[in-house]
């Protein structure tokens, strides 16, 4: 026996000790982000970045199999454009960074300070999104229903200024990508907002490996100047969900606040329908606490920045040559292997580290496999193969002509078994709750005094009204999460979306049950 | 004979008549930008985000290829940290977007006001270049030998306030990617300085079809804080240099700044040595002015949002199912093709709009090749050919069992015959002078009442002598674009770069010839 008999994990704490430090700890363990100097904005390092740029590429050619193209709008807006809709504004003013001066000039202890005759007539907005600029230029192209439906993307950086900032979860500063489409319509710009959240589902749980509920909001989570807002919702492991993304129905408000104005066919003058969504580098921190477990970042293969790494085992010099020209031919072939639409990508670490820090550095990083080669395996033509999503002295010999095509196949069962994991701990963790003593039990941690995973999704029956909605935020932090519009897959009997029952609330009749969680 | 013996022209003016809004007019025509309502910053539309896209994919692989990963860091930068660099603070403040307040309130009239409660203890900057708010991160990561060289890269909107704007050539927002590194030695930056530059000179010519002229800037046009400054410089069709790049040796100025400081293999404490280096949407401008013609905007193939598009002539309703037929085959087989890394790409333009408009359109945005349709060319299994770099009416009919190869054929000869044609644009326009009166008369228009093309470049002798430089540059508004390191290819025996002379202002001696322009 081992003289200590609790297994050793990569990150202190672990989930079950503290799953908010636990989280910090595996973004900086994997290097994923740190905070910045700036008060909320964090630096973004290659290894999360990597996975950002998967997460883009892979959204873009989404976007444009459906007609949409990029464009890009000015990062300010000025002040009087914020102003045009009124729910808009009442929305982002709290949190809105205010350029007021175009200059610095030196001050009268020496430093700099904003230079009094640089001041600008109207202070300019960092946009904390775009409906309204955009809005403004839809105005000048959209002139017939020849030109609609006008589909547009951006990928930007956008800002609402934070209190309490977590890293990739809620920053002051952070990217994104923000559809802003136009229609002629009522019912286009709906069946746009539906296929625009399709596609982030799909997304989801097709690439990130993440199960997502999806439905519309309750009129209180709406984006501020919306009709309706639909959403995509996973559970993390902590059991609390995290909105990963949201399609936005506009109606006609922002037309009519930017005059998005068209001939019809009939030539009539008539106010656009637009639509807006949005996913953002929020989505990292969901893969992040989707997967990662004690050890450290877990990935799922399709978004990982790199598939397979091979670690070298050098004993003496006058092997080195022989192990290298053998890791060299292995990492070719592997590299012309097509994957998920792109090449296998593997990364050799040379660096002079000791082996077993080496490894688990990567197992930290999340890399999907670790091929270990040392002179043995050279010589018996075999490699270690071994996969993040199992212990880590899990490994196993095998042979050099089954190894690549075991590398390829090992990677769609990961990507495929992560998933699976997922919606398990999901189906594990909702519960069909009608009595609201079990409710409150539900959503109350055991221990008061020690961070506690708890709770889950409470599929519940809710009236409609707002404030049975406020009631149970202020008693709990919890929140309708979405309006299920069809059965949870993985749920179970135990979970029926769809019959009729009594507010979990006040015991008005109800006709579905909806989403109840604390979230991120 | 036509009533009109002039030839007509897609855009008015032509580049004889008025070059600068002739430009304008390019830009408008082909719909790839527009200012915004934002004073200085524009509207990137989805044509002209296309080629941006493109370039960025190009570049990317460019920089992945020699080491680097893309990271993301702050929007913005605290003052204090911009004033760490003397030099640096002096070059940005006068141009600095300030932030100085976190929220909106209504104000006295009923309108939103900066919130004097919410004011910003330390303004924040909107980054205008990030070196300073890297440089703290590279203080953090950087701490041994072992961890050098880093070699970082970011794509990010930048803001530098600028009065007088054009677009995509100067304006107060662009977009653009900073490299930035640092190395254990000297010797490593200069050459990670040298490299970069060597990137640019070879994307801006193989892929802009752009020949460009590289080497140092003088001391007076250095980056603010750099050691040494390298350029790539482009000849535009009205003769004006355009600086394409910079790559900058910021020797330890910024290291020391910022506190990026290494143990050494001696177990010595050393300031690192940092590099720097950028291209921006500027790009686009630079590529629009290389090649397009008094017809529109012409495109090098490889940087083209499409290569094709497919312009079917209908006539009656009974033969549109046949044509559209011929046109999915074609369409499809282009679509497989392979040129530059990537599959041609085709539009087929199905609008309701008349075929000759549709036609001056496609040509207005620069399409490289068109292909018309007809029940004719269906029935005698051919298709009429155009390509962008000939006159609009030079079609040919070719026989659909050649188009495919023709089509690839003619892309590849359309990118080098855009280079030679640039190249030869720069050797007629490149002249030794070694006599000041020669000198002004160069840079002097003829016709002082209209805008007019002359000058180019002038390969003159220089002192080193700075105030020799302004001189010039007071008199003439012409600067020194570069200092060569190797003779200009293609300018001939008339411009010989390395031979002993005589300052072109003082007479003092100089061993070797610099590049004098008007610029952008």
């Amino acid at each position: 026996m081992a003289k200590n008999d609790a297994p050793k994990t990569a990150i202190t704490p672990t989930r079950n000790d503290d799953y908010a430090e636990w989280y910090q700890q595996v973004v900086r363990a994997a290097d994923l982000a740190e905070q910045s100097p700036v008060r909320g904005c964090m630096v973004i390092k290659p290894w999360g970045y990597a996975i950002w740029e998967n997460i883009q590429r892979s959204l873009d050619l989404m976007f444009k199999a459906t007609g949409h193209k990029n464009a890009y709008f000015p990062l300010f807006i000025p002040k009087s454009f914020l102003e045009k809709e009124a729910q808009h504004v009442e929305g982002f003013a709290k949190e809105c960074a205010v350029v007021t001066h175009h200059r610095l000039i030196a001050g009268p202890d020496g430093g700099l300070i904003p230079d009094p005759a640089a001041k600008l007539e109207e202070p300019l907005i960092v946009r904390p999104t775009s409906e309204t600029i955009i809005g403004a230029a839809f105005a000048q192209w959209v002139q017939s229903y020849r030109d609609l439906p006008l589909l547009i993307n951006q990928w930007a950086n956008v800002v609402r200024w934070e209190l309490r900032t977590r890293l990739f979860l809620r920053t002051t500063e952070f990217l994104w990508q923000e559809g802003h489409t136009a229609h002629a319509t009522e019912a286009e710009a709906r069946e746009e907002t539906r296929k625009m959240l399709e596609v982030y589902a799909t997304f989801a749980e097709d690439y990130m490996a993440m199960p997502v509920i999806k439905g519309p909001k309750t009129a209180g989570e709406r984006f501020p100047g919306a009709v309706d807002t639909y959403a995509i919702e996973a559970m993390m492991q902590d059991r609390k969900a995290l909105q990963a993304g949201t399609s936005h129905f506009l109606g006609q408000n922002f037309a009519k606040a930017s005059g998005i104005e068209f001939q019809s066919k009939e030539e009539k003058k008539e106010f656009a329908w637009t639509t807006s969504w949005g996913v953002s580098t929020r989505l990292v921190g969901a893969l992040i606490m989707s997967h990662s477990d004690d050890d450290g970042l877990v990935l799922p293969p399709r978004l990982a920045p790199a598939h397979v790494v091979i670690l070298p085992i050098f004993r003496g010099d006058d092997t080195r040559g022989k192990i290298l020209e053998y890791i060299d031919a292995l990492k070719k072939e592997l590299c012309d292997q097509r994957i998920f639409d792109r090449n296998v990508e593997v990364e050799v670490d040379l660096r002079d580290v000791r082996g077993g820090d080496k490894q688990w550095e990567w197992i930290k990083k999340g890399i999907p496999l670790r091929i270990e080669v040392g002179l043995r395996d050279v010589e018996s033509g075999a490699a270690m193969l071994a996969r993040r999503d199992r212990a880590p002295k899990d490994k196993a010999s095998v042979p050099r002509g089954e190894l690549v095509a075991k590398v390829v196949e090992t990677l769609r069962d990961m990507q495929a078994g992560l998933l699976e994991k997922a919606l398990a701990n999901r189906a594990a963790n909702t519960r069909a709750i009608d009595d609201r003593a079990a409710f409150d039990a539900f959503f109350t941690a055991k221990n008061a005094d020690k961070p506690e995973i708890h709770g889950g999704f409470a599929l519940s029956h809710w009236c409609g009204d707002g404030a049975c909605e406020t009631a149970i935020k202020d008693a709990l932090r919890v929140t309708i999460r979405v309006i299920p519009e069809g059965e949870i897959p993985g749920v179970g009997a135990s979970a029926t979306v769809f019959e009729q029952g009594a507010c979990v609330v006040c015991g008005k009749p109800s006709a579905q049950r909806v989403v109840f969680a604390k979230s991120y």
